[in-house]
């Protein structure tokens, strides 16, 4: 059974690995991208090299996107734009949530039907069965194009009929791995300083984040009811730790800031009178 | 068959839960803790409750110690100074791979082997098989006190024969946890501006963080070898998102602080000629 014709408009590293897959599922897959010489592998693999974006857009009702930003995507496909009437645009352009809005109503008016999605993978991961890509838009267009979108991760999830929300959970994901990434390099370069290698340090760090997630499993019901019992440990007794933090940091001239930033959240909450609260209480200091 | 007695010094929520792993094992176990009545439940379970610190320290050859600080520590301790020599003293308190390391000399002047511990758990799992207690000092120490010791938790390990290094490891250790609770909060704000649950994200979060586990490994392996070739996003491609990050932060009234941090790390490797290497290249800011 053939599969429904996909287009791919950008042939980044992602770009190109969305095709590949498209086309390792069978979809016969149309390939546009600004400078042409970045299709000559797929077209090699099997995939049609459309001439224009115009006629890239035209070949397929599904038509992804995946390109540097929003302004590239407008500017990309502004020739294209009468070709785009009828069909389902998908975005997987990283973004903020005001700009997926915006392409939305972008979309409507030239008469395209809209999803945005993102990728929460590096490109050597589309295709696989657990990579997560995360949609917004209406649930009967996502489900209508959810076997053709499936084969790009199998952990594709319609979050939000709200367009915007992808962008959000995007971040707010990045957001943990960055400041994860940053705790380590911070925790790697203090035991550098006592010449223990990094991956000495790796299997601990790794089996104490499972630790951590348990404890997140925790914060996020005492969150959202609102009750920040410690059952672990209280803001009070999370002081002396993060002041021996610093303390190593700045002995051995490692950039404290992570940790000081840790202890101006306790301080703040101890301050509200929140000493005997779990971590959790901190979120307090994010809301706005 | 008796296990080895063993004296309990510090009774707040930790020590308590010590002295319970201990007489479960089958330990004669005697307590003591400078305000008597926290001891009284574990009388009640068969604990030994010494009248005086000198007392609790010459009634077992193996002395562990859990208090607020290492000065407590010592100031407790004063008046046992004369029953300490041929003992084992493990100060499993708190403190700065520094204050450890002084903590020893101050042992050895008074004829005591000492070993350091820290406690990577909260007291409610204090003898799980899955619960890390990191010991540094003499390997034969360590041994001939092994079996005792991993009855507080079955993941008990020496990691170094210099009593500092557990400080060390474990202020690394809580600064990943407080960097990854930090980016947690921020990321669950993010979403409670859009009254998104923090429960909803709960899942999405802790399944991302097994894929950043996964990068960290690639990265320690990166840290060792000085090598830091972009296998999964390079740093000039993390820029865009840590600035949607910073957007989303501002527009929402969410403190952006963290990803203003990640955004410098980024520019300032980028700075130095990175682009184009991982993630794990700004390691180089956090080295002394």
């Amino acid at each position: 059974m053939a599969g429904t014709p996909v287009t791919v408009i950008g042939l980044g590293l992602m770009g190109r690995a969305l095709a590949t897959a498209l086309m390792n599922a069978g979809h016969p897959t149309t390939v546009w991208n600004r400078t042409p010489g970045k299709a000559q592998a797929l077209v090699e693999a099997g995939a049609s090299q459309a001439p224009t974006v115009e006629a890239a857009v035209a070949a397929a009702p599904l038509v992804i996107v995946c390109v540097r930003d929003y302004d590239a995507v407008r500017g990309l496909l502004a020739p294209a734009e009468p070709a785009l009437a009828g069909r389902v645009l998908v975005n997987l352009t990283s973004g903020a949530s005001d700009e997926a809005r915006a392409m939305a109503e972008w979309a409507a008016e030239r008469g395209a039907e809209y999803l945005d999605g993102a990728i929460m993978m590096t490109p050597p991961g589309i295709g696989a069965p657990e990579t997560v890509i995360l949609y917004g838009g209406p649930p009967a267009l996502y489900e209508a194009h959810e076997p053709a979108l499936r084969v790009l991760g199998g952990g594709t999830t319609l979050i939000s009929s709200d367009v915007g929300l992808p962008s959000l959970y995007d971040v707010a994901l990045l957001g943990i791995m960055w400041s994860t990434f940053n705790g380590f390099m911070h925790g790697a370069a203090l035991l550098g300083t006592e010449k223990i290698p990094a991956t000495d340090f790796l299997p601990m760090a790794t089996g104490w984040l499972r630790g951590v997630a348990t404890f997140l499993t925790a914060y996020a019901q005492q969150i959202d009811d609102g009750a920040f019992a410690a059952e672990d440990a209280t803001l009070e007794t999370q002081v002396p730790p993060v002041r021996h933090l610093i303390h190593e940091s700045r002995i051995r001239g490692v950039d404290a800031t992570l940790a000081e930033y840790t202890e101006a959240l306790l301080t703040e909450a101890i301050g509200r009178g929140h000493a005997l609260d779990s971590y959790a209480r901190v979120i307090d200091h994010f809301r706005p």
